[in-house]
């Protein structure tokens, strides 16, 4: 059997592939899809809670005729063993490697939102459970978010950009840190730092001290970006980012220097509370149409104003999950 | 885009709307519903458990050929902020108005089962959370039961009255609180008070001190019985509510008077532990039909031997469940 | 209206019935099912946690066009009472009459994975609570393993063993205790205890100590080995069972002996933590396949090294429970 493709993250897509892909996104009418999936069914596994992932990819699922499986860690599952070689004495009953070979003989795609062990970003970045997965399902392994990237959520970033500025090249897009009392992963800003240096766009990042990306990931980038044409600078300052840029970008992402320590996350994120998107800001921008990949927290990360305003994309971005999450079940599924 | 039609209350539908609802709920087959929602999704969240209304939707959308999306607030879901303008650094990560946008960009109908503060009536009475989900959706909203209100069970309720008296105008229901450890809402009660209200029922309302309904509802139900030339009486006796009825309603509804204070409500209960349906008691009425929208606790709220008579209408009633939600949805919906 | 049919054991099957069964599903294409359970539903209530049957039932059900509603006890329902003729004041406020009468008006057939109360075998081997649901559903019930019996499990493994060895009658079968922190129930190995002797199989069955099987199921199996040509024979050594066998079942399940008493089966335990399935043990075997229903704690039950070999049919077991359960439900459901 050839091994299935994946969608790990979205450097396994090749340029052809995910411009057919958000081509296939921009074209679908949601509420007409052809059952293309009749017949199929696609497993999704939720070892962490999600509003947005769960409900668009199950209603892409339906709308091309499929069926989801939906198996919820906490009441359906138990905690997988991913290590190989171990003697399984403790407290996971089984090894990912026997679920993934099962699961895959019942569905034809697995989507998979791993949890974290939350101690190491050294270790966490490595994504072990959701590559686990994908080295011993049989069928595509599609991630819902891992530690590491966010790839369904970037390809409805691209074609959100997309539909506001037309061609990516050249465009200018700020990514700002926000501060939020609970921040989430940095996975979907890496993903998008990904895409949108594939793109040829222009990136600015603004955060303040002690959340740094990930390394190996804006290095990644950036050799991406020279080869595009586009290119990644780094500030301390929102307004400097935002100046002149298109589209910004709000995320409020943990502190990976200090991951494991909730303590000195809690200091680094005290000392930025002023980082807030408002109309002032926006302004700086050059008719800036506002992302955010949600849940936001209003009036912390973003003042009501701007998100009642016609700079908000959030809703439209949102809602683009739903046709780049159908056409990339069916390129991944060859179903067309 | 025009405002979407929501049923948060009975009274969201006018006569002749109600009417057809009825109507066609008497003639469908569940088991033979034609695919008139094929391609589309309903959105079910419950923020508290349910069996009957989550088996019953859920078999409806499936039995018309659309897919439901189960989201269970405990396991997919967080606690979502529903007051305007506050900022949100406390434990909700996600506005209601900003969930209701984007899950209506994912399904074309949203079932909601709010949960309550469970503090004061005057702010649950409110239905604050219900009504939040309702302003902010841009595709129909439909109250799986919030504090006041469960016009689903109502429904149900009046094609199982129908299918038992013929026409409702004139004929004799009596309602009974009953005795139970836990005690359930009074929205059922609300809502068939108003529906029987209506249709010019005449109700007679039976229960011991401390559990009346909430004044604002029988108010309004008393406007709507003076035009429909229904009418409402309360009695603290269930022999006398129960004396020449077709149709004895039994629920086991919490004290609104002692509601957030579980000492006093439990105080209330305990002097009324003999309020239970009995064959004597229903040797009241007029060939008795016995309805309850269940869960029942047998021999505390109704005898085994009643509920084993030909008196119970409970299996119907919860079964009416299914073919009432079918022509809701194909209401709605506008599925023909 | 007829009593249903009902699949609480294999029993309930009769010889015909069950080779039909077997037929359809080796020769069923689980990838391209025809939809012949369109517009019908099976509600799936899990009292307990579950992966493969949960999957790969709602995954049939899928692939023949039907539609599984999954209701899950710790978020959409509540313990249900099942004793008949109680006053219920206690914790359940439902009795299993009143619920499977009415979910039996919303769906066509109910699989039902019961919880145990783990206190006394005598108790728990009764299955009082599946026995429940069948007795007050008017749709079929299925069992999705109970304390005693796992029918459609062992319908998967008779397949999986014809495939392997042809023909049943005669050929060899070890089935071995191994050990586990955790055990499972024995009613894997009840049912196939009794399938593989209603085929004629002869049966070696190994366990420590302690872990003898229901004497009930035992005796029952010896009578239909004597009239199938089969026959049942128990040691204490793995060894000793596995010489010759074509087929080595491997499971760790629970002393009865020891049954609600964790210290004393604990103890039980640790004097056979050398119980596990090896290369050098199944050399023993004639070419040898091992079975175990999953889930299988790697180098504990068994070894990596024979996991990983052609001996292992733990894969291809379990993605047999895929067409054995399209086929029950065809039979089940009349639906061909």
């Amino acid at each position: 059997m050839p091994s299935p493709r994946h969608l790990i993250r979205l450097q396994d897509l090749s340029d052809t592939e995910l411009e057919e892909i958000l081509d296939l996104s921009s074209r679908l009418d949601p509420r007409s899809g052809r059952p293309v999936l009749s017949g199929r069914s696609v497993g999704m596994l939720f070892f962490r809670g999600s509003l947005r992932t769960r409900a668009s990819l199950e209603s892409a699922v339906h709308r091309l005729g499929g069926h989801a499986i939906n198996l919820t860690a906490m009441s359906d599952f138990w905690e997988l063993e991913e290590r190989d070689g171990v003697t399984m004495d403790g407290r996971s009953p089984e090894h990912v490697r026997d679920a993934a070979a099962v699961l895959s003989t019942y569905v034809d795609a697995l989507a998979i939102r791993p949890s974290a062990k939350m101690q190491s970003w050294d270790v966490d970045r490595r994504d072990e459970r959701i590559s686990a997965w994908a080295r011993y399902a049989t069928v595509p392994v599609l991630n819902m978010e891992s530690s590491l990237w966010h790839p369904m959520q970037a390809l409805a970033d691209l074609l959100t950009m997309r539909q506001r500025l037309g061609s990516l090249a050249g465009q200018e897009l700020a990514i700002t840190w926000v501060h939020s009392p609970e921040p989430a992963s940095a996975a979907v800003v890496h993903s998008l730092l990904h895409a949108a240096s594939r793109f040829g766009m222009r990136v600015r990042i603004a955060h303040p001290p002690g959340f740094d990306l990930d390394t190996g990931v804006v290095r990644e980038a950036e050799e991406v970006a020279a080869a595009s044409g586009g290119g990644i600078e780094f500030s301390s300052s929102m307004e400097e980012a935002v100046r002149g840029a298109g589209i910004v970008y709000a995320r409020s992402w943990q502190s990976l220097e200090s991951y494991g320590n909730p303590t000195l996350a809690a200091s680094h994120r005290s000392r930025a509370t002023d980082w807030r998107i408002t109309s002032e800001l926006l302004q700086l921008g050059n008719d800036v149409g506002l992302m955010h990949a949600m849940p936001v927290r209003r009036n912390v990360e973003v003042t009501d104003e701007v998100l009642e305003s016609d700079a908000s994309l959030l809703v439209k971005q949102a809602g683009n999950r739903l046709p780049a999450q159908m056409a990339l079940l069916m390129h991944m599924l060859r179903a067309h």
